[in-house]
């Protein structure tokens, strides 16, 4: 059977911030949860902006058929640069077939932690 | 007086994930909460999307005519096999009429809880 | 000046649930945050959703133009009766002109808090 | 290359709050985070809404191009007057061109944080 993909091709998050410290048992993480509903791959091209200097473009990721991933902010690089701890940016992903886009913080600043999640803003 | 259905018959929430510990008064969970406005019951069938395996899916959930259901994924079921938990997963609610669908987790791995909420993306 | 009504006329909260419990500084509670942009007040008709009974129909809010509520779920009250606590329901919001309506909930039943937020659905 | 404006002209957020208090190691604070994804700067013009008294309007913010700015609510102010603390409220945001806009809270009312975030009502 061939799933088709749903969702929207383009996708914005503006409040990024992978946080400094970690205390306790977890550690502070981003993520942007991606679900292809669909049988084909999805490949993702992904766009940081910052408040002070010039967007990363084309961070590279992808997303198998009829799977989620969970892509950790953290992890995402660019010619062996990555995403800059403590500092406010903003996420825009582009896939090329339909996909939906969730993005979750665990901020475990304190030992207790905090946790926010918003759903991507389709273009 | 008949009620009729509102809100959409697809709804998307990337980021599921069931915390394996549970500390203090409260238990981690995760709710899949479920409004139906109309005087008939909503037929609901859940899929299950992973990162490494197929989906699981048709797990199957009723909402009552005029009642909201508040569905903890790790009660969920199929073949007697349910949710594993601390494990990244994505969820597909499909109903037969219009309702509207929240997903809201609250993490209890540390003493003192954290809580996130998003409403659904409907499709 | 007279501004015009922006928004819709009627918004759904599908999770909503008044903790049982405070500790430590803060009064767990939710609050229906309203936004009224426009010159005229709106009058809002709340209906609350159970799982195991039929809705609580009718109390009443009103916000006056060019003004925000933010109504604590607690103090709803029609003939007498108010929400219960420590229930799964869900808040379906009506108004008589466009209004803009997010739902928050602080649940302080650790002495540490734990915050949750989302937009509410618009029909 | 000449990018193009996104998002929408207009954006609301219905719960404002500038928690009074600060104890651990981080300062509570909202962000209204905003992302440009165009060539030319943004102009922003932000009322604020309140329960019990008149709007302030037009406090002012420029986003440049190919920026995002997460602006701290508690540094805007508009003939030396600031928005006060401890007091619900609602925010507008007004751009020239199209952003997208998303808020965020830390409460750091007691020493381990609470975290909410919401994308904001595109009008």
């Amino acid at each position: 059977m061939n799933h088709k993909a749903a969702g929207a091709l383009h996708w914005i998050i503006p409040d990024g911030y992978i946080p400094e410290k970690s205390s306790g048992d977890l550690t502070s993480h981003e993520s942007i949860c991606v679900l292809n509903c669909s049988s084909d791959d999805a490949q993702l091209a992904i766009t940081i902006y910052f408040e002070d200097r010039d967007p990363m473009e084309d961070l590279f990721a992808i997303v198998p058929g009829r799977r989620t991933k969970h892509i950790r902010t953290s992890l995402l690089e660019k010619n062996g640069a990555s995403i800059p701890v403590g500092v406010p940016y903003a996420i825009e992903v582009r896939s090329d077939i339909p996909v939906i886009v969730q993005y979750s913080r665990l901020d475990a600043t304190q030992a207790e932690n905090a946790l926010m999640s918003v759903m991507a803003y389709p273009l």
